[in-house]
């Protein structure tokens, strides 16, 4: 998929809207769209100035009109991949544009791979790795938080971060590398305890940035929430009704999800979601015992915890003390369900709500003790937040190795091995903005996208 | 809807795809961009060429970059529409297309109403009516032979026939209307065996057109084909298997579709409808009754019916009857179901079939009867197919008024009232091009478009 010589086309949208447009890049992008192209003005794609439309037919083989089109032409280094590109936009049926994808193939095109377009405007340095990642992410958001994250992203704030903490770790290994090269003298170029500060000064901003994977997730996927309860405690009803305020909401966002959405809403602007469980209860079965420490397993990611109660029925001490070992560390709020009496509902505290869930009572409570517990902060124009599991994950391994570092220095180890965790943790830190690649990394990143971007 | 002085903007393709397109049309389009956009140049779009592209940033009230976006600069007459337009291409995600035209109409834009784009090229004379219809029909193309169909009318071949007898019309009666005039004085400057030569020429071309329609329709919304039989025979499994191989298909169209998809699909290239019926057996149950006789009612629409049959419990003979007079003029296949032993299966007729819906023996055996009952013909870049039933009942219509004029013309009836069968032939002919409009017509067929076209 690094191939660059070769040109490259794709179908840019959705099938079904008024407009649709295919996309070409590459070398021979315009003379294979001259190809297909009957210009209104006669005039060829060739000679037309870039950032200019030229209105015109495509045609197939036999002169047979597809249809009256729009085409721009872009041409190198000025346009999103950084090579000669034209855009041919054309009406939305799936049946137009995939007819001109296959004129253009049958030119000399390739059909682009899922991301190729995007991968060669990193390849040619039009954006990092970070920025490139954050276009899938723009594409795929949802509300104005996920939007926002994106955005920042792509601007590069994220990236100006990591380039900083990197140029620090340099200037840092390079006094120590210099004084390898003088090891026979023993001298120390580098002060000991300024190094310790810059290393713990390191150590704490890729901290906050690892930690904001958590707020950066819950904006990017939902806040996980766990309904957990005994059987039979109305934990389905309840689901139902979470999600059926929102319905509409959900199936809007059909096709852009990376994992199951039927349990995903949006309440009060922040999104969720709900992580279905099966009902707890003790048993010798042994399938239903799995299902039940499966339960608990999805409760232990979840950060806010519904417990399910029917006053009627209360749970066992043994059930009621694991509950709360779970809740450990996160949101708990205990959802008395079954208040099937609207004038009797008790008024909700922090940490209990009255509902039922069968007729609707107490529902809005709930909503906004969820909200509260939810606490997702509000993202400014320049608050850098990790969305990337990728990313969050060298970040953590970048951590690792900056700690390795702080301890060294402490236990004054000797310069090289110093030196060595210091290059691990640019090295991983590199990896984020695609200063350093692998073709294993390249491709995972860029298959995830849709084609044609 | 008919107001032309605002400026409308609308998202013009699908979310969820690479890239999205907001167009704006209306005499402030290119103002009201310039007030949401930061171009990269600092150029403002009012000083760009028509037919250019701008590349810049979409900005909110508070300064926040919405996205990084090209704008295609058009000014009148020199758009699809005729008016100063723009078309605004951004990151295909729901949430940036919603937000720009937030942005817009927060600005002083109003959102466009379904199909008021190509209406507003209809109404500045960019197109007329039939093409303008023959947008929709593009756009929801989903076969070859639908989009060459749409094509066809898009070019106007259509509209040029109906104007070619509007002339002939026009010359027969501005005669006729002059005989009028001198109608105390008892000339003929008409010459009735001419006249009646020409009304039978138009009746035939008018008939042609109108016959047309089972084939515009047939390729437009599928061949309608009529499962019927006795309950238990395998209706159910042998639509789940007619259906099976092309779901992937199906599912291509979802969303582009005017009616239900679940019973479409494509075989040997062209595109059926499956419609399920109840199956039929004698009852006293009322509504069981009304089932099966909305069963025979739907088999009445068809134009192929597939009769299942089931070797082992055969129909009675009032049941059959029944079926057979369905049939009459309609292609009949009889399907013997439940043939489960595959070495067995009798070799097809013209008319019958030996399948197990159960296992999938002698599918594509019935797969070839259906093919061939439908015959439909191979459509050409120069057949005038009529697919819409507003132009077909236009033409029925027409119809009736020449017949009249052709009878009235036997039976030698005066001038005046020949005159006025003929103008009303006129009339339903014009309405088919917009030479005649009404704002119930337009605003009955422009709504039936998608917005932002």
């Amino acid at each position: 998929m690094t191939e660059l010589n070769d040109t490259i086309c794709a179908v840019a949208t959705r099938a079904g809207g008024a407009l649709g447009v295919v996309r070409v890049s590459g070398p021979d992008a315009i003379r294979l769209t001259d190809s297909i192209f009957r210009s209104a003005s006669k005039h060829p794609l060739a000679s037309a100035t870039p950032y200019s439309l030229c209105y015109g037919q495509i045609v197939d083989g036999d002169g047979a009109v597809v249809d009256d089109v729009l085409v721009s032409v872009f041409r190198a280094p000025h346009s999103f991949t950084g090579q000669d590109s034209t855009e041919i936009s054309c009406h939305g049926s799936a049946y137009i544009l995939q007819r001109i994808c296959r004129l253009l193939i049958d030119a000399g095109c390739r059909q682009a791979e899922p991301g190729e377009y995007t991968q060669r405007a990193f390849l040619n340095g039009k954006m990092d790795l970070s920025q490139a990642e954050a276009v899938a992410d723009l594409i795929a958001s949802t509300s104005a938080a996920s939007h926002r994250l994106a955005m920042n992203q792509m601007k590069g704030g994220f990236s100006r971060e990591l380039r900083s903490l990197r140029d620090q770790l340099l200037q840092f290994t390079s006094l120590i590398e210099l004084e390898l090269d003088f090891s026979e003298e023993d001298v120390e170029f580098a002060d000991r305890s300024q190094l310790e500060q810059l290393a713990l000064q390191i150590d704490q901003v890729i901290g906050r940035l690892a930690d904001s994977f958590s707020t950066g997730d819950a904006i990017r996927n939902g806040v996980p929430v766990a309904i957990i309860g005994q059987t039979n405690t109305g934990k389905s009803t309840l689901l139902n009704q979470l999600l059926h305020d929102d319905r509409a909401l959900v199936s809007d966002i059909q096709g852009t999800t990376r994992d199951s959405i039927e349990d995903t809403t949006t309440i009060g602007g922040a999104l969720f979601r709900f992580i279905d469980t099966a009902g707890i209860r003790q048993t010798s079965d042994t399938v239903e015992s799995m299902g039940i420490e499966r339960s608990y397993r999805k409760a232990r990611e979840a950060s806010i915890i519904l417990w399910m109660t029917d006053e009627a029925h209360p749970a066992d001490v043994e059930t009621e003390n694991k509950i709360l070992e779970l809740s450990e560390g996160k949101h708990l709020i205990r959802v008395h369900n079954k208040c099937d009496d609207a004038s009797a509902l008790p008024q909700p505290t922090d940490t209990d709500v009255w509902i039922s869930a069968k007729y609707g009572y107490g529902l809005q409570q709930l909503n906004d003790l969820l909200v509260k517990a939810a606490a997702i902060p509000q993202i400014s124009d320049q608050d850098v937040i990790v969305t990337n599991m990728r990313h969050y994950e060298s970040l953590v391994k970048a951590q690792e190795c900056i700690r390795r570092v702080r301890q060294g220095l402490k236990d004054r180890i000797s310069g090289d091995f110093l030196s060595q965790d210091i290059r691990q943790c640019i090295h991983h830190l590199s990896t984020i903005t695609g200063d350093i690649t692998t073709d294993d990394i390249l491709g995972n990143i860029f298959s995830h996208f849709c084609i044609g971007k």
